[in-house]
């Protein structure tokens, strides 16, 4: 299947609207296929990584604040991409940085777009199995705990809403997936 | 298991940056645990649904140029709630006009946040059986190709990239397990 072109946008112009420590806002005038123009609001954003980390058959999590929820969550670790690393260099980083675990060899399961609507933030999904236990260093403004889940308490915890992230929910079903199947099916 | 108090962030002030049709833009300070503040760039988003739809035991999909991608995307049937929509009227309304088929019944799969680090959005995703050939029906603004593919065609999309998108991924996952367990997982 090859993209249709016939489908596309033509940018016209675009706004700059806020450039900020993590995200930056523009509006995009667009001509669609038809001829009309659009406006388009697009965040942009540096990328981030992200680890399914098994340890004795759990998952590693970390609880955080997340201030656009307002609101703690549990989610799988994860962080963004600083300027120039390499996704993979990334993630054995923020591995170690949130649980203290230190992984060699880490598979990348997939890359997706979080928001392809209105946002380019992209995240890169790993598998880390195999962990050393190292020392936590998190950020300066980052505070959380880390626990180890089941398979069954992370489902638990997606239906009762404690986990309710894309990128979680995305490694707990690879991870069941992987169960069931034997491998890695991404 | 219940949130960990401690972690929350308080938030002392919010400045409003921009407000669009889509998506608004905010930047909070915040005061974290130890007492230090930090700034939050926040996207407010009005919240979208998404719907795993199957016909023939294939899935629905949609191709579309994403501006925030500069290319075209191949994703699961979704879009943003109007306003005092219900989320299963916005599904029923949103495959109806984007794939011309219509669905009385559907299924809540899961509700998850696209991007909790700096934006509220969250999907509403739905599995949607039993179709009935309709009459498509998009907005003014929206060109899209439609087509049905098996599951090994979507996995081999994902692989080449034409599929990339959290709530796609999520839906070909999910239709995996409940080809391989019998039931939806989540």
């Amino acid at each position: 299947m090859t993209a249709n072109k016939a489908l596309d946008e033509i940018t016209l112009s675009t706004e700059s609207i806020f450039e900020g420590k993590v995200i930056s806002l523009q509006v995009d005038t667009v001509q669609l296929p038809n001829g009309n123009t659009s406006k388009r609001e697009i965040v942009r954003h540096p990328g981030a990584v992200a680890v399914l980390a098994i340890h004795n058959d759990r998952m590693l999590v970390v609880e955080q604040y997340r201030q656009a929820l307002g609101r703690t969550e549990v989610e799988i670790p994860a962080g963004k991409l600083e300027k120039g690393e390499q996704p993979e260099e990334a993630i054995k980083r923020e591995l170690a940085e949130e649980t203290g675990y230190r992984c060699d060899q880490v598979t990348l399961l997939n890359s997706f777009y979080t928001s392809p609507g209105f946002a380019d933030e992209i995240i890169h999904l790993y598998l880390a199995e195999n962990l050393e236990a190292g020392e936590l260093n998190p950020d300066d403004d980052e505070f959380l705990e880390v626990t180890e889940i089941t398979l069954e308490e992370a489902y638990e915890q997606i239906r009762d809403g404690r986990i309710s992230d894309a990128k979680t929910i995305m490694a707990v079903q690879a991870w069941h997936l992987i169960k069931v199947t034997g491998k890695p099916s991404l």
